[in-house]
Protein backbone atom coordinates (compact mmCIF):
# COMPACT_ATOMS: atom_id res chain seq x y z
CA UNK A 1 0.00 0.00 0.00
CA UNK A 2 1.56 3.40 -1.02
CA UNK A 3 2.46 5.33 2.27
CA UNK A 4 -0.11 8.21 2.76
CA UNK A 5 2.45 10.55 3.42
CA UNK A 6 4.56 11.77 0.52
CA UNK A 7 7.70 12.77 0.76
CA UNK A 8 9.09 14.31 -2.63
CA UNK A 9 13.13 14.37 -2.75
CA UNK A 10 14.67 16.31 -5.47
CA UNK A 11 18.13 15.05 -6.39
CA UNK A 12 20.68 17.07 -5.53
CA UNK A 13 18.93 19.22 -3.28
CA UNK A 14 19.70 19.85 0.59
CA UNK A 15 15.27 19.83 1.41
CA UNK A 16 12.14 17.60 1.59
CA UNK A 17 9.00 18.51 0.80
CA UNK A 18 6.16 16.72 2.93
CA UNK A 19 2.68 16.41 2.50
CA UNK A 20 0.33 14.54 4.10
CA UNK A 21 -3.97 14.56 4.36
CA UNK A 22 -5.69 13.64 7.47
CA UNK A 23 -9.19 12.85 8.59
CA UNK A 24 -8.71 15.45 11.10
CA UNK A 25 -10.14 18.91 11.40
CA UNK A 26 -7.65 21.62 10.99
CA UNK A 27 -7.66 22.42 14.98
CA UNK A 28 -7.14 18.76 15.92
CA UNK A 29 -4.21 17.93 13.43
CA UNK A 30 -2.85 21.26 14.83
CA UNK A 31 -3.49 20.16 18.23
CA UNK A 32 -1.41 17.14 17.77
CA UNK A 33 1.38 18.58 17.01
CA UNK A 34 0.87 21.08 20.48
CA UNK A 35 -0.18 19.09 23.41
CA UNK A 36 2.11 17.24 25.17
CA UNK A 37 -0.16 14.28 25.86
CA UNK A 38 -1.20 13.97 22.31
CA UNK A 39 2.49 14.12 20.68
CA UNK A 40 3.94 11.45 23.47
CA UNK A 41 1.22 9.14 21.46
CA UNK A 42 2.04 9.46 18.02
CA UNK A 43 5.84 10.51 18.56
CA UNK A 44 6.31 7.44 20.88
CA UNK A 45 8.25 9.68 23.14
CA UNK A 46 8.77 11.02 26.17
CA UNK A 47 8.27 15.05 26.09
CA UNK A 48 10.81 16.40 28.93
CA UNK A 49 9.86 19.97 27.55
CA UNK A 50 6.89 22.07 24.97
CA UNK A 51 7.20 25.10 25.13
CA UNK A 52 4.54 25.98 21.85
CA UNK A 53 5.00 29.35 21.59
CA UNK A 54 7.71 31.93 19.35
CA UNK A 55 11.13 31.73 20.81
CA UNK A 56 10.03 28.67 23.06
CA UNK A 57 11.53 25.23 22.74
CA UNK A 58 11.37 21.11 22.89
CA UNK A 59 13.46 18.47 24.07
CA UNK A 60 12.11 14.71 24.14
CA UNK A 61 13.46 11.50 24.97
CA UNK A 62 12.67 7.95 24.01
CA UNK A 63 14.26 4.47 23.69
CA UNK A 64 13.67 2.10 20.89
CA UNK A 65 13.25 -1.44 20.90
CA UNK A 66 16.54 -2.51 21.81
CA UNK A 67 16.96 0.11 24.90
CA UNK A 68 19.33 2.21 23.26
CA UNK A 69 18.27 5.91 24.26
CA UNK A 70 18.17 8.93 22.05
CA UNK A 71 17.08 12.02 22.49
CA UNK A 72 15.80 15.17 20.20
CA UNK A 73 15.38 18.78 21.06
CA UNK A 74 14.85 22.16 19.09
CA UNK A 75 13.91 25.64 19.42
CA UNK A 76 10.34 27.36 17.76
CA UNK A 77 11.43 30.22 15.46
CA UNK A 78 7.61 31.27 14.27
CA UNK A 79 3.93 30.02 15.81
CA UNK A 80 0.98 30.65 14.11
CA UNK A 81 -2.20 28.72 15.60
CA UNK A 82 -3.70 26.46 13.60
CA UNK A 83 -1.57 27.43 10.92
CA UNK A 84 2.06 27.91 10.50
CA UNK A 85 5.18 25.98 12.81
CA UNK A 86 8.84 27.31 11.81
CA UNK A 87 10.81 25.10 14.43
CA UNK A 88 14.72 23.84 14.59
CA UNK A 89 15.00 19.69 15.08
CA UNK A 90 17.98 18.16 15.91
CA UNK A 91 18.68 14.30 16.99
CA UNK A 92 21.48 14.34 19.38
CA UNK A 93 24.03 12.28 19.90
CA UNK A 94 24.29 12.01 15.90
CA UNK A 95 26.67 13.33 13.58
CA UNK A 96 23.33 15.21 11.89
CA UNK A 97 23.06 18.80 12.44
CA UNK A 98 20.22 21.16 13.31
CA UNK A 99 17.34 20.96 10.44
CA UNK A 100 15.36 23.59 9.63
CA UNK A 101 10.97 22.91 9.10
CA UNK A 102 8.29 24.84 8.27
CA UNK A 103 4.99 23.28 8.91
CA UNK A 104 2.12 24.46 7.74
CA UNK A 105 -1.25 23.54 8.31
CA UNK A 106 -4.42 23.90 5.55
CA UNK A 107 -8.04 23.26 6.31
CA UNK A 108 -9.45 20.58 3.41
CA UNK A 109 -13.00 20.67 5.07
CA UNK A 110 -14.91 20.68 8.07
CA UNK A 111 -12.82 17.35 9.27
CA UNK A 112 -10.07 17.05 6.49
CA UNK A 113 -6.70 18.67 7.02
CA UNK A 114 -3.45 19.11 5.49
CA UNK A 115 -0.05 19.35 6.59
CA UNK A 116 2.61 20.80 4.50
CA UNK A 117 5.84 20.57 6.22
CA UNK A 118 9.50 21.60 4.37
CA UNK A 119 12.62 20.48 5.82
CA UNK A 120 15.85 22.31 5.14
CA UNK A 121 19.46 20.31 5.65
CA UNK A 122 23.01 21.96 6.76
CA UNK A 123 23.79 19.42 3.31
CA UNK A 124 22.50 17.40 0.66
CA UNK A 125 24.49 14.23 1.91
CA UNK A 126 22.85 14.53 5.87
CA UNK A 127 19.49 14.66 3.72
CA UNK A 128 20.14 11.55 1.74
CA UNK A 129 21.52 9.90 5.42
CA UNK A 130 18.11 10.75 6.79
CA UNK A 131 15.91 9.06 3.84
CA UNK A 132 17.98 6.04 4.01
CA UNK A 133 17.50 5.34 7.53
CA UNK A 134 14.32 5.07 6.40
CA UNK A 135 12.78 8.35 7.36
CA UNK A 136 9.94 7.87 4.49
CA UNK A 137 8.19 4.84 6.37
CA UNK A 138 8.81 6.04 10.12
CA UNK A 139 7.10 9.44 9.11
CA UNK A 140 4.28 7.42 7.40
CA UNK A 141 3.89 5.39 10.13
CA UNK A 142 3.89 8.60 13.06
CA UNK A 143 1.17 10.23 10.80
CA UNK A 144 -0.74 6.80 11.06
CA UNK A 145 -0.51 6.66 14.96
CA UNK A 146 -1.26 10.56 14.97
CA UNK A 147 -4.61 10.17 13.29
CA UNK A 148 -5.36 7.60 15.24
CA UNK A 149 -4.51 9.28 18.63
CA UNK A 150 -6.12 12.64 17.89
CA UNK A 151 -9.10 10.81 15.94
CA UNK A 152 -10.34 9.76 19.28
CA UNK A 153 -10.88 13.33 20.69
CA UNK A 154 -13.64 14.34 17.79
CA UNK B 1 39.77 46.93 -2.62
CA UNK B 2 38.48 43.19 -2.24
CA UNK B 3 36.50 43.09 0.63
CA UNK B 4 37.75 41.10 3.51
CA UNK B 5 34.47 38.79 4.21
CA UNK B 6 34.71 36.15 1.64
CA UNK B 7 31.15 35.37 0.71
CA UNK B 8 30.81 31.98 -1.36
CA UNK B 9 27.33 31.68 -3.09
CA UNK B 10 27.43 28.19 -5.60
CA UNK B 11 24.91 28.72 -8.25
CA UNK B 12 21.79 27.41 -7.46
CA UNK B 13 22.52 26.20 -4.12
CA UNK B 14 20.35 27.38 -1.24
CA UNK B 15 23.31 28.02 0.90
CA UNK B 16 26.14 30.61 1.73
CA UNK B 17 29.76 30.12 2.55
CA UNK B 18 31.47 33.08 4.31
CA UNK B 19 34.71 33.37 6.03
CA UNK B 20 36.07 35.83 7.55
CA UNK B 21 39.53 35.91 9.19
CA UNK B 22 39.82 38.82 12.20
CA UNK B 23 42.29 40.47 13.81
CA UNK B 24 41.46 39.62 17.37
CA UNK B 25 41.75 36.90 19.83
CA UNK B 26 38.95 33.74 19.47
CA UNK B 27 37.66 35.36 22.56
CA UNK B 28 36.89 38.87 21.63
CA UNK B 29 35.70 37.62 18.02
CA UNK B 30 33.16 35.55 20.05
CA UNK B 31 32.30 37.85 22.43
CA UNK B 32 31.49 40.27 19.91
CA UNK B 33 28.47 38.01 19.50
CA UNK B 34 27.35 37.72 22.65
CA UNK B 35 27.45 40.75 24.28
CA UNK B 36 24.44 42.62 23.95
CA UNK B 37 26.25 46.26 24.01
CA UNK B 38 29.23 44.89 21.46
CA UNK B 39 26.38 43.70 19.25
CA UNK B 40 24.62 46.85 19.22
CA UNK B 41 27.91 48.67 17.93
CA UNK B 42 28.83 46.27 14.84
CA UNK B 43 25.50 45.55 13.98
CA UNK B 44 23.88 48.89 14.39
CA UNK B 45 20.96 48.36 16.10
CA UNK B 46 19.13 48.43 19.40
CA UNK B 47 19.48 44.79 21.13
CA UNK B 48 16.37 44.96 22.54
CA UNK B 49 16.75 41.27 23.39
CA UNK B 50 19.33 38.44 23.57
CA UNK B 51 19.77 35.36 25.63
CA UNK B 52 22.83 33.76 24.40
CA UNK B 53 22.40 30.24 25.65
CA UNK B 54 21.04 26.94 24.43
CA UNK B 55 17.24 27.87 23.64
CA UNK B 56 17.47 31.25 24.23
CA UNK B 57 16.60 33.74 21.64
CA UNK B 58 17.11 36.96 20.55
CA UNK B 59 15.64 40.22 19.50
CA UNK B 60 16.93 43.58 17.22
CA UNK B 61 15.22 46.60 16.23
CA UNK B 62 16.65 49.23 14.18
CA UNK B 63 15.94 52.50 11.67
CA UNK B 64 17.90 52.70 8.18
CA UNK B 65 19.30 56.27 6.99
CA UNK B 66 15.55 57.20 5.94
CA UNK B 67 14.17 56.68 9.08
CA UNK B 68 12.54 53.36 8.22
CA UNK B 69 12.38 50.34 11.48
CA UNK B 70 13.46 47.26 10.86
CA UNK B 71 13.31 44.32 13.38
CA UNK B 72 15.18 40.87 13.34
CA UNK B 73 14.75 38.10 15.55
CA UNK B 74 15.90 34.29 16.25
CA UNK B 75 16.35 31.25 18.40
CA UNK B 76 19.45 29.81 19.47
CA UNK B 77 19.57 26.00 18.66
CA UNK B 78 22.92 25.88 20.08
CA UNK B 79 25.17 27.50 22.05
CA UNK B 80 29.06 25.95 22.56
CA UNK B 81 31.02 29.28 24.00
CA UNK B 82 34.06 29.85 21.70
CA UNK B 83 33.62 27.24 19.45
CA UNK B 84 29.96 26.86 17.66
CA UNK B 85 26.31 29.26 17.57
CA UNK B 86 23.54 27.69 15.94
CA UNK B 87 20.65 29.77 15.14
CA UNK B 88 18.27 30.92 13.33
CA UNK B 89 17.81 34.63 11.63
CA UNK B 90 14.58 36.59 10.25
CA UNK B 91 14.02 40.12 8.88
CA UNK B 92 10.49 40.52 10.11
CA UNK B 93 7.71 42.08 7.74
CA UNK B 94 9.66 40.93 4.65
CA UNK B 95 8.99 38.26 2.11
CA UNK B 96 12.38 36.58 3.62
CA UNK B 97 11.95 33.61 6.16
CA UNK B 98 13.75 32.41 9.19
CA UNK B 99 16.95 31.34 7.77
CA UNK B 100 19.62 28.46 9.72
CA UNK B 101 22.96 29.77 10.80
CA UNK B 102 25.83 27.94 11.44
CA UNK B 103 28.83 30.12 13.00
CA UNK B 104 31.61 28.13 13.50
CA UNK B 105 34.99 30.25 15.70
CA UNK B 106 38.17 29.23 15.15
CA UNK B 107 41.60 30.55 16.86
CA UNK B 108 44.29 30.87 14.50
CA UNK B 109 47.02 32.51 16.63
CA UNK B 110 46.61 34.26 20.19
CA UNK B 111 45.45 37.38 18.92
CA UNK B 112 43.84 36.42 15.04
CA UNK B 113 40.86 34.50 14.00
CA UNK B 114 38.51 33.03 11.35
CA UNK B 115 34.73 33.11 11.54
CA UNK B 116 32.73 30.62 9.09
CA UNK B 117 29.46 31.18 9.06
CA UNK B 118 27.53 28.69 6.85
CA UNK B 119 23.58 30.06 6.08
CA UNK B 120 20.90 27.68 4.74
CA UNK B 121 18.04 29.46 3.39
CA UNK B 122 14.69 28.10 2.43
CA UNK B 123 14.92 28.67 -1.43
CA UNK B 124 17.52 30.00 -3.92
CA UNK B 125 15.62 32.78 -4.75
CA UNK B 126 15.34 33.98 -1.31
CA UNK B 127 19.06 33.29 -1.08
CA UNK B 128 20.09 35.31 -4.68
CA UNK B 129 17.36 38.06 -3.03
CA UNK B 130 19.55 38.63 -0.30
CA UNK B 131 22.69 38.84 -2.39
CA UNK B 132 20.93 41.48 -4.22
CA UNK B 133 19.97 43.78 -1.50
CA UNK B 134 24.08 44.46 -1.17
CA UNK B 135 24.86 41.28 1.67
CA UNK B 136 28.10 41.40 0.24
CA UNK B 137 28.54 44.74 1.15
CA UNK B 138 26.77 45.21 4.22
CA UNK B 139 28.27 42.11 5.75
CA UNK B 140 31.61 43.05 5.37
CA UNK B 141 31.23 46.60 6.57
CA UNK B 142 29.29 45.09 9.39
CA UNK B 143 32.68 43.08 9.89
CA UNK B 144 35.31 45.87 9.86
CA UNK B 145 32.91 47.40 12.92
CA UNK B 146 33.20 44.60 14.39
CA UNK B 147 36.87 44.36 13.97
CA UNK B 148 37.14 47.92 15.23
CA UNK B 149 34.40 48.02 18.62
CA UNK B 150 36.07 45.06 19.80
CA UNK B 151 39.69 45.62 18.72
CA UNK B 152 39.23 48.79 21.29
CA UNK B 153 38.29 46.16 24.24
CA UNK B 154 42.25 44.18 23.76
Amino acid sequence: MEPKTKINAEDGRQELMITRDFDLSLELLFKAHVEPELVAQWMGTNVLKLDTRKHGSYQFATADPKGNKHRFNGVIHQFIPNEKITRTFEMEGTPFEAQLEFLEFQKLSEDTSRLNMHIVYRSTSQRDQMLKMGMRQGMNMAHNRLEEAAGKLK
